[in-house]
């Protein structure tokens, strides 16, 4: 996403944060604002270009997403999950704030953005609900996952596609829903399918990379079950690039070119983080 | 409340939950279904009760309050924040499911709660969100307060009416708004006074209290700070009772006898828990 379309969304984030004196607030602001790459909110106004929506109508959208994807990677990183120091390259929420100051921030993040939906975005709100729950359903299979010896690919993609895939199928198919297009369901699809694709470029590049790289501890997740633990990368990879295919003949199908363009030119940046 | 009607508070809860393998779907079910005096379920039916809204219009309505509920104690009794054992007489849910899938297990709460008001009282999902939104605030300055030396009677207070009042709050007022009472603003406000005067109480039992009454980890709270660092046990206990009597009172004015009766009989269970 272009730097000056960053900045006015974090300018947008703003308006719904609250500037108080109680550690909480500054634990909520710390973790949206802190970088990150607003991928879903890219796909979320790249989609609504395509479909005549001007991106002011969107941004508040974009706000809900990112907080509460911020709230997702600040209980994933907790001690008690991931045990993870850093995050985008900087210390992680518990890491500054403490662990106890940290799962409240967690939730307030996720209550920030059900607070902007229903008031900003109600048609959404039932279908945003259904998605927190598959989101965190899907880490907690991850979780679970962990201590299992016996799984199978099945559990891997159930896990992927809730975890990873519910949200950016949300992202695909908001403003679609929010302008009652019929294809708003193959929308959600195709999202899944990005997520899952997504999903399994983020566990090469925990494999493969370096600390400087994607900012966020690695080699952790010795114990994590991904795809990578029952196939090879080069397998794995060729498959999530055949889904990453797809996702954009599937987009250019429906007409959405612009976003099937943007996926294009960011796939080496999803890929490597 | 009558076993009657909780047992069929519990049924409906089942509806709503999930039976699947995965462990975060058992640690879901733990913490509602195991006991509790579902009070603010009791405070949504009588009000409804007043205003002619039958039982089985709300029973969803109550499950949602009562599963949000159920995540804010998941998250509060976990050993980075209240670090309890026990609730409701059994094992705290994290000592059950581990400390990992319970914070999981208290965000699945909340969403499931979400899920539920978004989908059967699509009118009452803004508020709500705001609520859970100061809930998670005064939960936060709970535990800041813990660590603070210097604190006035206004943080106290802000805490009791964010942590504990703010849900009390949407119970008094939920069925007046689903009815467009123009009262229910302020039975939003009485909600509130009620549940600081259940907090100072709960502040109370828990000094006086031992384990056996009221199945929670007693004496943990040593450092909390509550009205009773700054009030003698016997001011903050005659302040609760005006308070209390107050909120009868108003009840009463707005023609609610029957909730105004209801909390007069459970006067005493509220006090000794």
């Amino acid at each position: 996403m272009k730097e000056e379309k960053i900045t006015k969304i974090k300018h947008r984030m703003e308006k719904w944060l609250d500037n108080g004196d109680w550690k909480i607030y500054k634990a909520i602001r710390y973790t949206p604002l802190s970088g990150g790459k607003l991928l879903r909110s890219s796909i979320i106004l790249n989609i609504g270009k395509d479909l005549g929506i001007d991106d002011e109508d969107l941004l508040d959208l974009c706000v809900a997403v990112e907080f509460f994807h911020s709230g997702t990677l600040i209980h994933d990183d907790l001690p008690a999950i991931d045990d993870a120091s850093f995050r985008r390259g900087k210390k992680a929420n518990h890491k500054v704030f403490g662990e106890n100051i940290a799962i409240l921030a967690g939730d307030g993040l996720f209550f920030k953005s059900f607070i902007i939906i229903s008031e900003k975005y109600p048609k959404l709100v039932f279908d945003f609900s259904k998605v927190a729950y598959d989101v965190l359903v899907g880490e907690a299979i991850d979780v679970e996952l962990e201590e299992k010896q016996v799984y199978t690919e099945k559990d891997i993609y159930e896990m992927y596609r809730k975890k990873t895939g519910a949200l950016f199928g949300f992202s695909f198919m908001a403003a679609a829903r929010l302008e009652e297009r019929r294809f708003w369901r193959k929308l959600k699809e195709i999202g899944e399918s990005f997520g899952i694709a997504f999903q399994i470029y983020d566990d090469i590049k925990d494999i493969k990379g370096e600390f400087e790289k994607v900012g966020k501890d690695l080699g952790k997740d010795i114990n994590k079950k991904t795809i990578l633990k029952l196939k090879s990368i080069k397998q794995a990879e060729y498959e999530a690039n055949e889904i990453y295919k797809k996702v954009i003949d599937n987009l250019v199908f429906y007409g959405l070119n612009r976003t099937a363009d943007f996926l294009k030119s960011v796939q080496n940046m999803v890929k490597e983080g």
